[in-house]
């Protein structure tokens, strides 16, 4: 059995994938959808607890003592080597999903943990420009043209997600 | 914050699509890969920990006191109302995901708390035929042509997945 036993603020679940999509604007009357999208890489969906400050964001992004989402090796290069995503050197799509938070009663999830809107929304932010500059700092990565993408918070995640294996992994911080 | 204080047997993510494939045979000298698909509906992505065994198999699928993977309301109706994949009524497609049982170590995961291969194997046979045995008993679920699908234990899970939302769940067992 796996013991679980600490306190959580944050929760992502890891993909890598051959190429996403994601909508980042619905259709109105006015305009078609907008979609962001990337190539090889890691989808990183992302959940904030209540209690979380912003002080959990440099230890998911770029710690040297535990796995952060960008020094994790769970991307695999052609030779089937686990590199990190900076190291692919690969792109990333960052989607908000609150529901990650979700805790089970009876038939229902219940999303009680979750940090409030404002707070998620300002560690989200947040998480996306450390991951900007720290990506910003790797001559490597910036070279091979790799982009950082992500959806809009509170938005609906609309998703087309296409993996050689999405070798799907949980990290909590 | 989400104080977690548990023994966990098995960790099942769960993912609604509107059209998954998955290669349940990779392509050899003779012959092309096989893919198997679903339509609108469920994907679950499970993993089994040491010390599992067939018990924890009804409470997945079938429990009545906690969300079991048929009977949680993560379906959305076209109406916006959420209901179990079951009343949905939707497919559902079971991909083995040993990676989702790493535990981070420095940059790396280990896995070292997954289910042997053996036992890995017998409680994923038994969580799939259990799937379809509760299936089968839900009569607005066959009448509709829903249809349950799996990928190969042990094999890699190549999938493509189009979602109207991930709304991705994490459920523990």
């Amino acid at each position: 059995m796996a013991t679980i036993d600490r306190e959580v603020t944050a929760r992502v679940v890891l993909q890598q994938c051959l190429h996403a999509k994601l909508q980042v604007k619905p259709p109105d009357e006015d305009s078609e959808a907008e979609w962001t999208e990337i190539q090889r890489g890691m989808v990183i969906y992302l959940c904030f607890f209540k209690g979380s400050t912003k002080d959990v964001i440099p230890k998911m992004v770029v710690s040297f003592s535990v796995s952060s989402v960008l020094n994790v090796k769970l991307s695999e290069t052609d030779s089937g080597k686990h590199v990190s995503v900076v190291e692919l050197p690969g792109d990333i799509l960052i989607v908000p999903q609150a529901t990650l938070g979700g805790k089970s009663k009876g038939r229902c999830m219940q999303y009680h943990s979750n940090a409030g809107k404002e707070l998620g929304m300002e560690l989200y932010a947040q998480f996306i420009s450390q991951c900007q500059k720290e990506l910003e700092s790797h001559p490597s990565w910036v070279e091979a043209g790799a982009v950082l993408r992500h959806g809009t918070y509170g938005n609906r995640q609309v998703l087309q997600l296409n993996t050689n294996g999405p070798y799907t992994h949980l990290l909590e911080f």
